[in-house]
C-alpha cells in the first residue's frame, strides 16, 4: 500500500490527515474519515463517537499512526475497501504535506559511486574508516517538505544543489537490532531529496560535526510511501532525476557499501529508531548537480522519480536576502 | 523559577509530570494537580473537569508544556504560590525524569580552553573556519536521561569520557532571528552531561558528517530547568565536575567564541528553534575526563555544579555485551 499526509480545511484550520494512495484509480482515501464511516457500521457507532474514535486510530501526524504498531497495516486494508469509496478525493489538487513529520532525518553514506565522484571533483580521499562502520549523519527536521511545495532558499547559500535519495521509512521502535532482527522495522519506501548548499560545506565540514546552514533549510520528503512488501529487490530499484524536464541522471539503487537492514541496525545500536524516521539512502552515484559541474537557479522544477514510488516534485524558491550572518571572529582567538 | 520532570506512578502505569522544583523548601510542586485545584477554587469549576484542563495547560511534556508560548512561566508562579502546599513532594525521593523530552540536542563548540585543550592531546590543529561561523551538531534525542540515572554503556566503547557543559533550553519558537531577537527565544538553562565514546571517534570523525555511535548513546540533562531570568552574567557561571566526589574541573562558562545569542541566531538561520530544544553550550575548558589522560569506569559516579542551576549526578553503568556490529568491508571497496 502507499500511505501520503495531506492538508484539508477545517474550522480549525488546516488540519493534518493521513490518505492511502491510489494512483491507479487516480484518488486519495482520508483513512481517519473511511475508519470512522466502517466503525459506524460494525459496531452501531454513533458517528461522532466513531469519528473521535478514528481520529486517534488514523491519526495525521505519521509518527503518531505508526506509533500504534502494525495497526496501520493491519487495518487500513478493511477500512478502504469497505468505505474507501465514500472518503476520497482526486489525486489531482491534493495540498501535500511532507509524507513524514519525524523531528530528525538521518542521511547515510553509501552509494560507492557517489563517494567516488565527490571526492574526484574534492580531489580529496575518502575516509578510510568508510570500510569500517556505516556513516550517517542527522539532519534536523524542522524543515521537512512534500510534494509541490516550494523550496526555500536562504539567501547565505550561492550554490544550491539537489541530491537524489531513496528515504527508508522506520515503522516499529527498536534498539540494538541486528540485521536479520532489523528486517520487520522498516516500513517503507518514500523520496528524499537532501537539497545542499555546497559553497557552504566548505566552511562547515572541516569542523568534523557534520552539516549545518548548508543541509537544514529543506529537506523534501514524498511523495508517499510505499510500504516495503511491494519491492521485490532494494538493490534494483529504478531512480531518475530531472531537472526542468530534463532527464541528468537515470540510475538504480544498486552499488552501495551496506545494506539497508546492516545501516537500520547500526544506527539502532544504543538508542532507538522510532516509528516515522526517515532514513536518508544516501546520495546515488551521479545523484547530485556537483558531479555534472552544475548548480541549480531559482525557479528550477527539480522532478525525482523512483520505481515502486512515484514523483517527488519541488520547485526552488527565490533567494530570501536580507539574513543576519555572523561576523568572523578575530585571528588568533584560537 | 526551576522547572524539571518527575514519573509518578498512576493507574496507566508510570506518568510525567511537570514540577516547579523549590530547593530552599526541599520540595517540588506538581503542576496539573496545584493548577486544577487553583482552576477549582477560581472558576467554581468541578474537579474532574478542572483536572483535565489543567493536564492540557501543564503537560508532562516540556516540549509540549513550551509550546504553550509564554503561559507555563506567566501562569506557573500564580499555581504554586495559590496551591503549592497541597501539591508538594519531598525533593528527595522523587524519580526524575530527563528536564526536557526534546526529540534533537543540538551541541556546540565554543569553549577555547577545550578546543586547544583537545586538539593539543590529538596533535591536529583546530579547524580555521570555527572563527568564521557557530559550530554546532545534531545529538539523537531518543537516549536522554535525567537526574540518578545509571548510564547505559554499550559494550563497542572502551574508553568512556564526560563532557561538563550547560544546557540551553529554547522557549518560543523561532526562525532566522538575529542575537537581539533571539534574546527573548531563551528559556533557561540546564545541565548537559554530553558523555562519549573516545576510541569510536577516530572512525567517526573523518568522516566528516558527525559523531554517531560515540555520542547517541546517553544524553545526560537535568537536573532542572533555572530560568533565564534568574542568572546575571552568562558569561560568570559556576561550574564543576566530581568523579566518584574528587573534584577535577572547576571553572566557569567564561572563554567562548561566540555568545549563546550569536549561537542561537545562527542555529535559527533558515530553520526552527523549537520549544523544548537544548542546545549544548560546548565543553568547557578541562571539561572532560581526555584532557586529563584518564577515563571513566563501570560504577563511577560523575557529578556537575553549575551555579543556579544544582547538581546532576549520574552513575556509570556495566558494559553491555553481546551487541551485533559490523563487519570491515574488503579493501578496494572504494
Amino acid at each position: 500500500m502507499k500511505f501520503g499526509r495531506i492538508a484539508l480545511p477545517s474550522p480549525d484550520g488546516k488540519v493534518a490527515r493521513l490518505v492511502v494512495v491510489e494512483p491507479e484509480k487516480g484518488r486519495v482515501v482520508d483513512l481517519a474519515r473511511a475508519a470512522a464511516l466502517n466503525f459506524a457500521d460494525k459496531y452501531q457507532a454513533t458517528e461522532e463517537a466513531a469519528t473521535a474514535m478514528a481520529k486517534v486510530a488514523f491519526p495525521g501526524s505519521l509518527v503518531q499512526a505508526l506509533s500504534l504498531g502494525t495497526h496501520l497495516t493491519d487495518r487500513s486494508e478493511e477500512v478502504v475497501s469497505r468505505r474507501g469509496d465514500d472518503a476520497s478525493l482526486p489525486l489531482n489538487g491534493v495540498e501535500w504535506l511532507p509524507a513524514s513529520d519525524a523531528p530528525l532525518v538521518r542521511d547515510t553514506l553509501n552509494f560507492v559511486g557517489h563517494i567516488k565522484g565527490f571526492h574526484d571533483r574534492m580531489g580529496t580521499p575518502p575516509a578510510p574508516s568508510l570500510l569500517k562502520i556505516p556513516a550517517y549523519t542527522k539532519n534536523s527536521g524542522t524543515m521537512v517538505i512534500g510534494q509541490d511545495a516550494t523550496v526555500p532558499w536562504p539567501g547565505y547559500i550561492n550554490y544550491m544543489d539537489y541530491e537524489l535519495e531513496l528515504g527508508f521509512v522506520v515503522g516499529l521502535r527498536g534498539r540494538n537490532l541486528n540485521p536479520e532482527t532489523a528486517k520487520k522495522h522498516l516500513f517503507g519506501i518514500t523520496i528524499y531529496n537532501d537539497f545542499s548548499g555546497r559553497d557552504l560545506q566548505g566552511n562547515e565540514m572541516p569542523i568534523l560535526m557534520g552539516a549545518t546552514k548548508s543541509k537544514d533549510f529543506a529537506h523534501a520528503i514524498g511523495p508517499w510511501i510505499t510500504t516495503i512488501d511491494e519491492f521485490k529487490d532494494l538493490d534494483d530499484i529504478s531512480m531518475e532525476v530531472r531537472v526542468n524536464g530534463e532527464v541528468i541522471t537515470k540510475t538504480n539503487s544498486s552499488g552501495t557499501l551496506w545494506s539497508i537492514y546492516e545501516q537500520l541496525a547500526y544506527i539502532s545500536l544504543g538508542e532507538y529508531i522510532q516509528p516515522g524516521d526517515v532514513i536518508g539512502s544516501g546520495t546515488v552515484g551521479n545523484g547530485s548537480f556537483l558531479e555534472k559541474g552544475r548548480q541549480l537557479s531559482p525557479g528550477d522544477v527539480v522532478e525525482m522519480e523512483v520505481g515502486g514510488v512515484g514523483v517527488l516534485r519541488n520547485t526552488l524558491g527565490q533567494k530570501q536576502e536580507g539574513l543576519w550572518w555572523p561576523s568572523e571572529r578575530p585571528a588568533g582567538s584560537l
